[in-house]
């Protein structure tokens, strides 16, 4: 098989929401390579091609990774911006957003930076007060008026123009590296409203992360790429290396951790990952990080966010599922209101995070960090002893356990809405507070109780023994590793994130606690459920241990009709109409004929049909009546036959079988490491079914007493 | 086939320097699994029984990692004060190192931490004098005798104990892990030899490193305690994933770099990695980073070290190869008398690196830190601006120069010895130094030249903008990338090393150009080249793209005697013992008929004699002229035949097959990805020949313009 000079349009492409064939599209790359290679020696232009064809793959990923890194900075700046305009503008530069307004006021100084006249709420602006219950309750009113109108925006525009573009993508970007194909999931229009919408979902208020749907932008942008080098538009194999460096670079700029893009598109993603593309999708998250940096001005020091997706199941159930907009407005409304009056919701999640992970240096003003003075404080700055809590820290635990207790309720229906929406940050947020409370709380009890049993050996009076900050830092990973169940990546992002190396034994020990915790109530992380609950055609990596046989598992089953076949060279073009029009399968096994059932290949409906209508327009003499044959030479035909068609072209020979006595474990690990979409069952040589993905997705389904119907097929 | 309870003893084992099967190692443990999970529902003790099992992972990872992390602290502990002894003796107490003995001393001062009148030099122990030429030469001389002692001891235990403890081993665990035995090379033996040796070896202050072999250590430790667990002894493919993890401990306490060494074995060393041995190897590494850190009392800052294991194929062109100890005494001679002259190969091969990534602060009193002090000092000591550099500087460049030299060229004579002996220190320090030379030369350049334009725009007069220790870290990153192609995994190790996580993309182009640089000379890493230099049955990464098919490769050739197969009820077991001693194949194909070809199924060579060995003794009736049958039912026989011999149990039935048109990349695939051991192969349910493990390696070969016979083969 020749697929490079195809013999008619489309031959070897796939339908919309089937599944690939991972073999065949290696052995098209292949097949494709070969050629350029022994035309380069042809001429130098040839040479040239050659040259530019093996390097194309490292200019998509530059150009992945600078369009990733732009766009994420224009997201986060964009994000900056309209968080502020829910509570006031700046008057100096209509679109500077709070911080920059102040940095660029000459009147502003070091402790007060967030007060400058420069930037005016709303309340001041309209009635000139900046005081008072009413301007309070006018910029109330105000921060959920914009709100509401940002999500409302946003919805609509996912609604109207690219239903893709809601939630965080992940999920599926799973089932596409796994080899299933949605068509236009990472189109051009997804890509353009995903982005805008992102913008709108963030500075709305809600409680979601941009970081989830990021990794989806930046896939759109690898697509995008994709379409410009025919290596990799044409072949849905290579395409998807390119998506998982693009998943790389996705999480790159989501987190600012290169490394850690790299193990998540690893550990969590894709699901073909060999050496190559890991040191291309390190070579992506590179660049994507430069850019992001050069671009972003204000880099100080802030929190580069991580968010992991957060689709929970529950949202299955709400009466409100059924009206989207509504919804979205119903969940803004009440986070609006409920989020302003308490300081750590009000304030965006990532700022939350970032005091929380904070220790109380000796110039930090935060209500967290008020403490009563140690009158014996002679020490260097960074050596502050543990002391007793003022009234502002008592403050602040209340309102970080409602705030907690809030987080938790709001981010389970957040996350279900139709806007995109991404689940790292709000789950590290609640780990986070969880963290720092306890963090407080432990802090107090050796300050008070320094001769208790636990605190006695390492907790001298007046030393800094409890660190509340570290305390949150613990929790946001545990947390987040009990959503995700990542490990490895999760531990390199948080140490990239915060530069804590020196902390990385109790990130990884709370990283493998939580994951025996989570797995403790069931095996699957987010993702998982969330493709299982979709019912997307995804053969994870759990491991299958019933004693079940291939025989147990193909079609046909006993009481069905026999299987549906080709013979190499007695079958009519009439007889292949008619069983492409009487059954729905996408291929048929070819024997050499029907009393030996010797299998010798396999033809795909899809190139069937192309073949035979092809044929029919262009070949004179094929009629009704035309035997077919896959056979090299032609059938012995009586004289008065009318002209064969020979199909031998699309004829794969070398399909997969297996016999029926083989387990299906060894079936359902064949069917994950090599991609397959079917597989033939023989004995003695005889063929006698067929197994296909959906078939193994089902039997796995029916074993863990599962509604086997749940799976979406073709 | 229930390979629980086994018919008779050694059915399923494997013979040494034969490949494993990976799909029938998986196969019977999930037998084993699904046997277990039953029986925990008949009793409460066998429910407890199940749950050990399901932990016995975890345990099993517990252990190695307190294991590993103990060796790596005593030979850490061990080479410090061998390494020491070469020079002097510590009076107050003969077990400490020089740095010990003078860190307990009261009469150290702060300025000279390395002097104290407790250490004694040997030759003021024995003259009495500790200046002038005779002590310096008497010192030299007895350097060189210590180190001619450690060397010969280490080299001689080697040979008469355990021939498997020299080299590194990361090329022989590689192909271990690829599924191929090698019986004895993770023993006790080799475990005990090896951490002795080790010791000695780096002791000697040869140009070797410990990291390599640390990850050898480690592995022995994984099968010492895969020996406790039925469920890893006695699955060889369970007992690969034990010691996949247990690589990712040795490096984990080689470098101090937990996560760097799950990356390393992900990225290196394993073949087959599922999810689950990345939870374990994370855990197996924690704990051993943890031990070691709790066991090593001077975690003062030093370079806790990470070696690349680089065996040079040129060893074998010289004609000492021939004389290993004679090798190794005249390579620790020429060693000791070039290396104790120059300051910097004096010292350990760390604290040289440590010092070369270090930058010139305020304090710093290192002969590399000797400029000239700029008058208008008025800055924080951190940020100490350029200068113009002062004779210590020049005299160090010079021996630097000659350092490099000299590393580069002894690296390569002392990576083939017979000793334990690892690259990753030796080639950092050579990147290293480069590095340093370089960046001292940007650094001048800089500062004599600022208006140039390269300077002009980022570095004003006076200010700090070269930093040289910056170069050797990258320098040392790009010599080691290149040497083993790693790159998220050095990226990684590099920063858990040095702390420097804001150099990240320094590092990461380092290893990204160092990659394509050493790319364009050949595509393998040392790890490959020495593979295929001792001909070890590895079947890498690399894409086959040459246009042959399974037809091409398979045995029996045109010219060649038939297939040797057996039938399924008509062979007899003098037909059997026969072909048995005529051929020396490991298994054979089992066909319906002769005449038909129609396969059945594959059985192993060693099983079939073990069966019939057992028959012959224990069952009654079974004689020479006894049929052998495949079938479930006895064949038809005449009244007269002596009893069949029934052998289904030792039956395959699920062999794999390809059909004879299927293109070799894709049988190289199946190969790669299911670690089959051989495949048959079929043309329309006939069979036609077989393709081993083998016959893919040798095609592979000869496809690269190979000899074909540089392979190993059973």
């Amino acid at each position: 098989m020749d697929f490079l000079d195809e013999p008619f349009p489309d031959v070897g492409t796939y339908e919309d929401f089937h599944t690939i064939d991972w073999l065949r599209e290696k052995s098209r790359d292949t097949d494709r390579h070969r050629k350029i290679t022994s035309k380069s020696k042809e001429s130098i232009w040839e040479f040239i091609k050659s040259l530019l064809d093996a390097w194309s793959g490292w200019v998509v990923m530059l150009l992945i990774g600078l369009l990733s890194g732009t766009l994420a900075g224009v997201i986060d700046l964009a994000v900056d911006w309209m968080t502020d305009l829910k509570e006031g503008i700046c008057l100096s530069a209509l679109w500077y957003s709070h911080e920059q307004c102040c940095w660029t006021s000459n009147e502003t100084t070091f402790d007060d930076r967030d007060k400058c006249p420069e930037w005016l709420k709303w309340a001041e602006l309209m009635t000139g007060h900046s005081e008072g219950a009413g301007a309070y309750l006018l910029n109330y009113f105000l921060y959920i008026l914009w709100a509401l109108f940002f999500s409302f925006l946003a919805v609509s525009l996912v609604r109207v123009f690219a239903p893709y573009a809601c939630g965080s993508g992940i999920p599926e970007i799973k089932t596409i590296l796994s080899g299933f194909i949605i068509r236009g999931y990472l189109g051009k229009w997804t890509l353009l409203i995903k982005t805008v919408t992102l913008v709108l979902a963030v500075s709305s208020g809600l409680s979601l992360g941009k970081e989830g749907p990021l990794v989806h932008v930046a896939c759109c942008c690898g697509n995008l790429f994709c379409s410009l080098f025919s290596k990799y538009s044409k072949n849905e194999g290579k395409r998807r290396e390119v998506l998982s460096a693009a998943a790389a670079a996705g999480v790159s700029v989501a987190f600012g951790a290169p490394i850690g893009g790299v193990l998540f598109s690893l550990e969590e993603v894709s699901y073909y990952f060999p050496l190559k593309t890991l040191w291309r999708s390190f070579f992506a998250a590179l660049v994507a990080a430069f850019t992001l940096r050069s671009i972003n001005p204000f880099g100080n020091n802030r929190l580069v966010l991580f968010y992991v997706e957060y689709h929970t199941p529950w949202y299955m159930t709400t009466q409100l599922g059924k009206y989207p907009v509504l919804e979205v407005i119903v969940v803004t409304g009440i986070t609006a209101i409920l989020a302003y009056p308490n300081p750590y919701t009000r304030r965006s999640t990532s700022e939350l995070i970032s005091e929380l992970f904070n220790d109380c240096g000796a110039l930090e003003s935060s209500q967290l960090c008020d403490y009563y003075n140690n009158p014996n404080m002679t020490r260097p700055v960074d050596d502050i002893p543990d002391r007793p809590a003022g009234p502002g820290v008592y403050t602040a635990l209340w309102q970080l356990a409602l705030a907690l207790i809030f987080k938790i309720v709001i981010t389970i229906f957040t996350f279900g809405m139709k806007i995109p929406s991404g689940l790292f940050i709000p789950s590290m947020a609640v780990g986070a507070i969880a963290g720092r409370i306890v963090g407080i709380a432990v802090e107090q009890m050796a300050y008070h109780h320094h001769d208790w049993i636990i605190f006695k050996n390492w907790c001298r009076p007046g030393a800094d023994c409890v660190t509340p900050g570290l305390y949150a830092m613990v929790g946001a990973a545990a947390c987040l590793g009990g959503v995700t169940r990542m490990t490895v990546s999760l531990v390199v992002i948080m140490f990239e994130l915060t530069g804590g190396l020196e902390y990385i034994v109790p990130l990884m020990a709370a990283a493998v606690t939580s994951k025996w915790v989570a797995d403790a109530f069931g095996k699957e992380g987010i993702y998982e459920a969330h493709i299982q609950l979709n019912g997307y055609p995804y053969l994870d990596q759990d491991e299958f241990t019933h004693r079940t046989l291939a025989t147990d598992v193909m079609r046909p089953r006993r009481s069905e009709p026999p299987l549906a076949v080709l013979t190499q060279d007695s079958t009519t073009v009439e007889d292949v109409e008619t069983l492409i029009k009487d059954t729905d399968y996408n291929g048929f096994p070819v024997v050499v004929s029907r009393e030996s059932e010797r299998l010798i290949g396999f033809v795909q409906r899809r190139d069937l049909t192309l073949a035979i209508k092809n044929a029919r327009q262009k070949q004179d003499g094929v009629v009704s009546n035309s035997v077919v044959y896959f056979t090299e030479d032609a059938p012995q035909l009586a004289p008065n036959n009318p002209q064969p068609l020979k199909l031998r072209r699309i004829l794969n020979l070398s399909p997969f079988t297996v016999t029926d006595h083989t387990p299906m474990e060894t079936v359902v690990d064949i069917f994950r490491k090599l991609g397959l979409r079917q597989c033939l069952v023989t004995r003695s040589g005889r063929l006698l079914g067929i197994i296909t993905k959906k078939d193994v997705l089902r039997h796995m389904a029916q074993m863990m007493n599962q509604d086997p119907e749940s799976i979406m097929f073709n």
